[in-house]
């Protein structure tokens, strides 16, 4: 059964039931869940002859459904990489992508009934971008029978659980492919992440994260949140691009405000439909908590020791109007990686103007890039030496 | 009589009571307004011999207090530049500096009465920043009987207003010093803005702009506006460089509140910390009012043609990491500033890392040189030969 969810789902998705009452889920941070759905989509058929499954993570606001099935399904936010002939080639490889714990479409999380049957809201456990990795490894091997993968890819938070997979897990994949990822958030980063939280609390819906059982609705602060992050996604240049100093157009509808309360250009009403699009599909409560395990991720700090043969591909992609996680970010992400005996990374830049969202779009350059390092790590080796998913 | 003002005054503030009712001011886009108050501060003497008078125009959350005018005054808010042997030396200038039209720290704005006795709210009509400019000259001309200046100065929004003056008025001073300013707002600067205003206007408090009268407060609106205007004012560089990632410290109160609801980063404790402080001294309505003015600046959309002899000196200095009116709209003011006759600009950068805060503070760099523009200008010319305020 697939749990409450503020969004409509494809009907290609489906649940496991993971981490039953004598085998809970060990938080990170302490505490434990038992019972925890996952939301998951495949795509692709496995080979019975060498591991082709490629894990996709997906971002914030992302789901379990990047692509199309057929034709008439929901649109996935990763049209332009996934699918027939794409970079992440549905007849070469076999797709599995899932919705994060924490998160809101269909995946155990604050917005999921808690043991005593009403929604946990922010009596929901913390959780950490490891979490997220151990739930899906758990899916892959306890639900899905597939222990050996051939690929990890993700871009932004799905870059970040990449890299959590990758320093934890370095033999679970021949390839990790952390697209606009970061190896910890800067300053900058957590204050952006910090307006928005405060936006979403600081709305009277909120109620404390218990606006579910109260049915009230954070949907101004999570606009706002939502309009915060967007502009850490765009490029100045691709806003200067867009829209300039074009005038607001005018819209249908019941009456005209004062010009004070309606903004007079275009880039305004565009934010507010980028708000108004997030509140029909997302969790306030789901971004309080997908936002701080991103501010608190800081895996380098552990000092991890990744160890196995032969070492996995590791493949870096920024794109340089990125304002969120760029081109400075993936360096020192290859200079961590490095200091932990992961020297043999691959970095590779993009000069889109689209900033951060470009690892979403259809920028030929970058997806040629990632489709040929998939392409790249299959088949020449010899898999038997790996080591399988433990 | 002072106006109501959420912020305490410095008792050295005065204030004129401008445009009678025979001699209504006409704004510029469209509607009228009569007995304007202004609030001002002056600093230094006038000298009989030569125009030493300096006219300062604020940013967006300035007043008329740049600095204390004795031990005990409540500081002003541009302190290093400005005082007793500072870059806008007291001892040599008379200077002058008045609250804006539209905000709240004692001239007529959106807080004041109107003709029906209760606070305008989002009733007062739409001001611009050749507005401001309108009513500060006349404040220096009917009400102190300057008619002419030694400079105008102004960083940020007052640049703008320094910059509206110069193409209006060149005649006016002989030194126009424009600081972190520009010709007008990119899609980027328009955006954060628009949040800014959607914070506001989304706060339930907001009552469409009728607070005032119903005794609401949309406190939290204008806490996440101050959030996101702060993130433009600092560079990346300094808010890595304060905060990093540094723990939240522990703050004593009542109490503890669930990690997710508390944020667990300095740097998230910083800005609820300047959204408190703006939140105290700052009328949201005003803020609606000053930032839509700043959107709409575009002055030299009306190809103006500013003429005198001689033409003033313009100085205008950016700061390297300011990302909201970086170097790059000093450097298209100065191209805007050729095509309309005044090619005679000083462009100075410094590579403060303060971003575009840096024009508040003590940057040595930058307040030698604009104490430097401003002594070079003065004394060694025929001021006779200029046309005095009309």
């Amino acid at each position: 059964m697939i749990p409450n969810c503020p969004a409509p789902l494809s009907p290609y998705i489906q649940v496991a039931e993971l981490f039953p009452p004598g085998r809970p889920l060990r938080l990170q941070n302490g505490g434990e869940l038992t019972d925890v759905q996952v939301a998951y989509e495949t795509y692709g058929t496995p080979d019975s002859q060498y591991p082709n499954t490629v894990f996709v993570c997906h971002a914030l606001t992302g789901d379990s459904h990047p692509a199309r099935h057929a034709p008439g399904d929901l649109p996935g936010w990763w049209e332009p990489a996934l699918g027939p002939g794409k970079a992440i080639d549905t007849e070469r490889f076999h797709v599995v992508c899932a919705n994060v714990l924490g998160g809101c479409a269909g995946t155990t999380g604050p917005w999921s009934q808690g043991p005593d049957g009403r929604a946990y809201g922010t009596d929901f456990p913390e959780v950490t971008v490891a979490d997220m990795v151990t739930v899906h490894r758990e899916l892959l091997t306890a639900h899905l029978g597939i222990d050996r993968l051939h690929a990890v890819v993700g871009g932004s938070l799905g870059g970040m659980q990449a890299l959590d997979w990758l320093l934890r897990h370095p033999g679970d994949a021949s390839l990790f492919a952390l697209i606009a990822a970061t190896g910890r958030l800067s300053a900058d980063n957590l204050a952006f992440n910090a307006i928005a939280r405060a936006a979403i609390r600081g709305d009277p819906g909120f109620a404390d994260g218990h606006y579910v059982e109260l049915r009230s609705n954070p949907a101004a602060g999570l606009g706002i949140a939502r309009m915060v992050g967007h502009m850490t996604y765009m490029s100045e240049a691709a806003l200067e691009y867009k829209f300039g100093r074009d005038p607001r157009r005018p819209t249908a509808g019941p009456g005209r405000r004062p010009a004070i309360l309606r903004g007079g250009f275009e880039v305004e009403r565009y934010l507010e439909h980028q708000a108004e699009k997030l509140v029909a599909r997302f969790d306030a409560n789901s971004y309080l908590y997908l936002t701080s395990a991103m501010d608190r991720f800081d895996p380098f700090a552990d000092k991890p020791r990744p160890s196995c043969w032969p070492l996995p591909e590791v493949y870096l992609h920024s794109f340089a109007t990125d304002r969120l996680f760029g081109v400075d970010h993936s360096l020192e992400l290859r200079e961590q990686l490095m200091t932990v005996g992961l020297p043999s990374t691959h970095f590779h830049e993009t000069s889109s103007i689209a900033g951060h969202d470009a690892f979403l779009l259809d920028v030929p350059d970058y997806l040629r890039e990632l489709g040929a390092q998939l392409r790249a790590s299959i088949g020449g080796e010899d898999v038997s030496l790996r080591s399988p998913l433990a």
